[in-house]
């Protein structure tokens, strides 16, 4: 039986989602418990009537929410009673919890999963690993998108390690394609840090390194793995993101400027709903915490219930696929040679 | 008189699209005389028998030509017979010469400006400013965006100093909206040098400093000028560029798989060239370097006449504009902190 805790509250929809979406994962999957922390109240009110497995159901009173606009670092020390640090605390200090599932607070849940929970042995910097779908249909993973805002080199093939293995054992993506973030296809392009990661990244035979990505490719499906340094791959992402949505805002905008448009647009609706498909970051399970020694996932925070299920399946698979012991197999082969 | 170099090789159209592109410059602005560099023979046959003032326009010959996928620093090396090396050395060396187009290898065009052509007095760095359309009509500039892969708080804030002049003086924007890219709005957000140069960009009163802007923003319209390390400024904008590609590809792709698809498009044709048209980077001019001595702009790779044509024009209003004593005033009253 595998235990994990859901933060039920600080997403867009929720307690609803959360909730909605830890009991269809408990319907689904017999080998999981799970333990909802939050408002106690509202959340009981809510489960009242509905039919689950009580025995794999426990709710633990935690009243406070984080919100998304508040200060990562002041949450964490003012709100320990806040159904996301309440979470943290017990991964923490309960080993019979593998992990946990949260649709609040990006900021305050990667700060506070990394000052509070362990790391895998050898880990020196956990990182923080979205997925995005690509225009073929596959997945790329940009590992790290916003943990670790400096890095060198030997904490990016570090980053390279935990993805590759995450993509290929929990993705199910067959010897990922693994790429360095770069301002050029060519070797030896990027600062001193790029450079030595490049050549950190071709001496590791445990991924399938193909060389650096600029960032006009990312979607392309050439890549599987793609390894930056916090800040340059919180961008890659954001941009990606944002670019698609406002173009998408546009080609709306002025679908309904004109009723020649309107029209064309009704031969149009299944494409733009199918497009509209691929673009969902719901399908795909939320963003990962990689290197830390308990599951972390973070679902959007537009995340609703069948998102939250995926969520937690996802934190359930990483458990059950050992990815920590295999991620400290391959790290402590490699001697740090900057640490 | 304002004398500037056109390099009329390395463009995905050149050398014809370069030479059309002077001539109309030529005759629609008589107050600048040219000089193309490359291969004297090719662009004499292209000349004759077409109608243009004599005694404005000059050939050096320089037949070689440096490719897109040359190592920058080896074609600046070796290939001193190359059209824009050979234009970099006159631009240097001849005071009566204001600026110079390219539209050949960005690398290597950035690399030897550099180290060619001198800086406007107390620009530490130059830097590359491209221009990218918005979605509600206006230009943002990002600089830096490929010169200097690794940054100090001091070299950001004269980035800003230098785009923010640039914008207003050369791209018409009133009080250009000046951003600070990060990987949140709130202040404190980043690394070290982010937090310092939300400072510094604070305290200069030169600029219209409005915050930390998150790269999905880049497009919505409320920045004018987004100041970014040259590695991450390139990672967004190549994403931009990148995504909106991919996209615009999966649209096209999408709509010839279905009949029903083909005959909405008809009706929404407009829509897309508008779409297009609006994305079009020709309509932009180039993009510039900012902080030399001498102007330097480069056209996109695949420009055409009309583009060329805009980015001479560009460059003879950076130069008419004064825009390096501009710099030069303000850039003067801030001690570097760092440097």
């Amino acid at each position: 039986m595998v235990k994990l805790i859901i933060d039920c509250f600080g997403g867009d929809h929720s307690p609803m989602a959360n909730i909605d979406g830890a009991l269809s994962a408990l319907a689904s999957n017999h080998d999981i418990s799970l333990i909802l922390t939050g408002d106690a109240k509202i959340i009981s009110d809510y489960l009242s009537g509905k039919e689950y497995d009580h025995s794999r159901l426990e709710i633990v009173d935690a009243p406070e929410v984080i919100g998304c606009d508040e200060k990562p670092t002041n949450a964490i020390r003012l709100k320990k009673d806040s159904s996301m640090i309440r979470a943290i605390r017990m991964l923490r200090d309960d080993d019979s919890i593998a992990g946990m599932v949260s649709t609040g607070s990006t900021g305050a849940l990667v700060a506070a999963s990394l000052t509070r929970i362990g790391r895998v042995p050898g880990v020196i910097r956990p990182a923080f690993c979205p997925i995005l779908p690509t225009m073929t249909g596959g997945l790329v993973g940009v590992c790290d998108s916003g943990a670790n805002m400096v890095v060198t080199a030997d904490h990016l093939r570090q980053f390279a390690i935990m993805a590759s293995l995450y993509m290929e054992n929990v993705c199910g993506v067959q010897k990922p394609r693994v790429a360095l973030l770069n301002v050029g296809k060519e070797a030896g392009k990027g600062d001193d840090v790029r450079q030595m990661a490049y050549k950190l990244l071709s001496e590791t035979p445990e991924i399938n390194f193909v060389g650096n990505m600029e960032s006009r490719d990312l979607l392309s499906g050439d890549y599987n793995v793609v390894v930056a340094d916090g800040f340059s791959g919180n961008v890659l992402l954001k941009t990606t993101e944002g670019t698609a949505v406002e173009l998408m805002k546009k080609v709306k905008e002025t679908i309904f400027s004109r009723t020649i448009y309107k029209i064309g647009a009704l031969f149009m609706k299944k494409m733009f709903l199918d497009l509209r498909q691929l673009m969902n970051y719901h399908n795909h399970g939320g963003s990962v915490l990689l290197g830390t020694s308990k599951v972390v996932v973070k679902g959007h925070g537009s995340s609703n219930a069948v998102a939250v299920e995926k969520c937690i399946d996802q934190a359930y698979r990483m458990h059950v696929s050992s990815l920590s012991a295999k991620m400290e197999e391959i790290i402590l082969k490699y001697e740090h040679y900057d640490a």
